[in-house]
């Protein structure tokens, strides 16, 4: 009997191990759970009264999925313990995505057969050879090193021109620092960081953490090693180095230009000072949710741009959301190999597999399915027009955090609907991504071809 | 001299002729201008005086390209010569993409290597055998036999329900036949078909007619032959009408439902009513551009909804726009298949070979951008907030020709960028098909391969 017992939770436990979608998706609806349970705490709240359920529930998955999100304003409705709260589940959300993801090829090559842990293992040749304990020491070491440098940068500046007490300058540094590395976007101001928002040395650090951040860990890692040799990079580095630089640099340009004469955002500031913005506005979106000038105040062609920038996100395996400059950065290679009639799609000297084309394409098309028919029922919800909706529905799913403003007056079954879509937004892609991996292929037969025509 | 001359003259059409995009584009353009010309004939206006160059030419381009956008009122603005132009063009721009899109693929046949040549054929296969004139022919009789049944059909109803004098009811029948059939969406009434929503015989005929009309071709041509074998139809022909079938469903069911008790459009309207509206609404998109229901007072998620029914647009090589049901099916395919862990594409038994599956995502990719860039420019035009504009700029790209009414009061560079969408809508896909099938294909060679991470 317990011999039977002991197999079958043997099993289980097995089971659950051959699915690291399981775990993943596990980890961070415990993480949500027990952040909302301590939000609700009376202690966590300034006013001494618990912020509900509901709220807390809200929070603590916007801090988990570091979407940065709020129903409430962080600063007046949390308590000290309730921003630790919040900070400790932004590292923990932060940290886990990180090592989940990156650690997650690393799973599946001791899992499959031969030829797929050869595949695994070209395609992540900056892991090779080193083993999971030193993967994991090596994100914690780099990660909580970025914060430090960050939080200190922050601190200083907040204590010297901002005239904040030591004790506050450096509270406020480590929060916005965990906050911007993880690409979280809470923030201790209301305005966000609108106040700063011609300060270059409170919003260029904060704009190269969250660039950082973004990038994903195993870029990261090979950029700290050969960033002298780009001609020795992968296709992913290559990829995501190359995506985020002309969409950076694009966004820069498109939002500075449109916003240039809004007398509710860049309008009143000096000519640097516009550009210092613009970059800001260009560099959040992928995908760190702070903002330096008024999103309300936004005209509707740069809510569209976001909405674009939002959606695409920031590096795989990283702290950003969104679809990822890698899907993105593929799919424009596709089309472009495609537009010039060639067989194959090649970037810098390798091939790019039918396989992979395939799961960009997926991926691209189920964040578009899944922001379509949220937007739709959001709009059946709330009296607000597409613009809005649409904004925070991308904001929700790529954990972005930016807001125009209707997310604090949402009902109920809004509000839960953004609360699911930050979380399939954050684990969805992971997720996905390991169950399309982790799959046999299973028919190898083939059958005769036939093109129908398209377009 | 003379013969230099000559075989300069004989290269150039040679070159021309081995460009079939370029053929496509310079018909449809002679089009355009010489209905402009015509139209801005002050005998083309009801008032004997001529509506001037670019209203001409927004009407003319948006005849030939069969869209049905309109600054004016069609029924008001212009006399009985000018709506026989703008009949005229529809007939000629239905005609034209029908025949040209469906000659191509055989055009192109007779131009490639064996190895592109049978498969050309085999992806048309209901073609095999048929003579560029017996295709033609074919075309033509299909085309004014069906305009003639629903001529008729409407005549008799306008005649005998409305108390249409007996010559009018005739023109009435045969306009609104040739734009439903060719999917132009043009109306001599000012609220285009809402006085007719309640009444099954003028909108199940309008809407059987726009279905058949843009299914393309190739598809009518095999159901004619063998509707009753559905399991001998080719790859095309199943997606068109499956995936037909399954978007006219469920936008049925969605916008019936969105708009049950709104009163601006199903509200006043009784159960029947409201289904037979919701199916017309549900029809119109794909994309004749007809409406029963008031398009300004439906709910902004009946616009999303209605956006991307247009932007799919109907089947391919017929009078229907957007990026073809086709292009939509075959990528749902592709995604179902990477979801499930298979290695290939397959549909009904055939293997869909992975340069189709290229095409379709460049395609739509296409698509998206081209709709994301003209909505940003023009949201940078004009006050109107993203519901209505992207409306607008789907509608002219998917040349569907509904609209939130902006379209009327729009500045004349928001109409010249609506014009380019239109014309490029049009001709674009097909031309863009082409050029992709024409191309040869270079490198041979292979590069190592190399799997990134995707998402
Ligand atoms: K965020
Ligand atoms: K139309």
């Amino acid at each position: 009997m317990t011999a039977v017992r002991l197999v079958g939770v043997r099993q289980g436990l097995l089971e659950r191990f051959r699915h690291p979608a399981q775990v993943i998706v596990g980890g961070f609806a415990v993480a949500v759970l027990a952040g909302t349970g301590l939000l609700a705490l009376p202690a966590a709240s300034e006013s001494g009264q618990s912020a509900g359920v509901l709220t807390a529930l809200f929070t603590a998955t916007s801090a988990v999925c570091v979407t940065g999100l709020v129903v409430v304003d962080t600063g007046t409705q949390w308590s000290l313990f309730g921003e630790l709260v919040i900070v400790g589940l932004i590292q923990a959300g932060g940290l886990g995505i990180m090592t989940l993801a990156t650690l997650f090829a690393l799973l599946v090559s001791g899992r499959l057969g031969l030829r797929a842990r050869l595949l695994v293992q070209a395609e992540t040749k900056t892991l090779q050879g080193v083993g999971v304990r030193r993967v994991i020491r090596n994100i914690v070491i780099f990660s909580l090193g970025c914060e430090a440098v960050l939080a200190v940068a922050l601190a200083l500046r907040f204590a010297l021109a901002y005239g904040e007490p030591v004790g506050r300058a450096a509270y406020l540094g480590v929060f916005h620092a965990v906050s911007a590395f993880n690409n979280a976007g809470f923030g201790l101001w209301p305005d966000s960081l609108v106040r700063f928002a011609a300060d270059p040395w409170v919003c260029l650090p904060i704009a190269l953490a969250v660039i950082i951040g973004g990038l994903g860990f195993p870029v990261i890692f090979e950029l700290v090693r050969s960033w002298r040799r780009p001609r020795a990079w992968s296709v992913l580095t290559r990829v995501t180095v190359g995506t985020t630089v002309v969409l950076l640099a694009a966004g820069t340009l498109v939002l500075t230009a449109a916003e240039w004469d809004n007398p509710g955002t860049l309008g009143p500031l000096s000519g640097p000072a516009k550009v210092l913005a613009g970059f800001f506005t260009a560099v959040m979106p992928r995908t760190a949710g702070f903002n330096s000038i008024d999103i309300v105040a936004m005209r509707s062609e740069s809510w569209l741009a976001t909405d674009i920038l939002m959606f695409i996100g920031g590096g795989s395996a990283g702290t950003a959301g969104g679809i990822k400059v890698t899907t993105f950065g593929l799919l424009a290679f596709v089309m472009w190999a495609e537009l010039r009639g060639e067989d194959r799609v090649n970037i810098g000297h390798r091939r790019l597999p039918g396989p992979v084309q395939r799961q960009a394409l997926t991926i691209a098309l189920l964040g578009v399915g899944l922001v379509a028919v949220s937007t739709f029922a959001l709009l059946a919800m709330v009296p607000h027009t597409l613009d809005k909706v649409l904004f925070e529905v991308i904001s929700a799913f790529a954990t972005v955090g930016l807001s125009t403003g209707i997310t604090a007056d949402l009902p109920p079954a809004a509000r839960l609907l953004l609360v699911a879509l930050m979380f399939i937004g954050r684990v969805g892609p992971v997720t996905v991504f390991s169950a399309l991996a982790l799959r046999e292929r299973t028919r190898r037969y083939e059958l005769p071809e036939e093109r129908p025509i398209v377009g």
